[in-house]
């Protein structure tokens, strides 16, 4: 488990692979995201788009999925997130999740938590950005007597 | 389908209910965002939720689907989505989503399209919002010839 002080900022951590596929495109929006263009091929290659493309959801849960293979943060609460979504993900993408802790300041009133702003990447075999992810998360601080863990970390002002 | 010019800014329309059950909240956390407090509920219990809660993803998942209720709009492509964690969604919750559209303009460049700001808001029973959306999207004009749909237009300047 991480803490507050384990996330130095300018850190970052890359993990990967998921492989997109058309049929996990298809499965996944038919249960969560049924637009048209999301669950039919058809449809899908006479769209602006021009061929089957991951639902913002289904793309969003890529990223969550490839950051659950990280160490767990000791989050208190998901504050906030904004997705971008500068080109699309398709079939046969290669996907890679880049994790990069880019602000952080302790509670003023709660000595046991503090607030971490992190900037995810997923991007495709070729380095495109298919979704950018900027998350503001409430992560406890260590509890006295929690062994550090073994990566750098350093202390905030 | 709903183009650029079916969407009143000020118009907003709800749809419901999601069910959210522990054994879906499970079922998708293992899935796709498999954190120890989505997946287990004796760890969640000890969280500092007191409980199980959805995950991000999954909540995010619940408001597409409900969304997918609505006519479809004809969208180019979804830019950004920002999303709010106000309040945590728990089993038993019964969940609707509002979409309100709140801002639009023509493209400048091309009169194929135009950009709608939408703002959604799931909230459960007791009205409780579990999370809001903001979401930039690239909408489609109506095709010339295409016939206007059932619904209060309005042309924006």
């Amino acid at each position: 488990m991480r803490y507050f002080e384990d996330f130095a900022v300018g850190s970052s951590q890359t993990v990967g692979v998921h492989e997109l596929t058309a049929e996990e495109i298809i499965a996944f929006a038919r249960e969560w995201d049924p637009q048209p263009w999301h669950v039919d091929a058809d449809i899908a290659s006479r769209s602006p788009m021009k061929g089957l493309t991951a639902s913002s959801v289904h793309t969003y849960a890529v990223a969550a999925r490839l950051l659950s293979r990280m160490e767990p943060a000791a989050g208190i609460a998901s504050i906030r997130h904004e997705l971008e979504l500068p080109n699309p993900a398709r079939p046969g993408d290669r996907l890679t999740f880049t994790m990069t802790c880019v602000e952080k300041r302790p509670s003023e009133s709660k000595p046991d938590r503090g607030l971490i702003t992190f900037e995810g990447v997923l991007a495709n075999q070729h380095g495109t950005p298919v979704m950018k992810i900027r998350s503001l998360m409430l992560v406890k601080t260590r509890p006295a007597g929690s062994p550090s863990v073994a990566r750098p970390s350093r202390k905030e002002d």
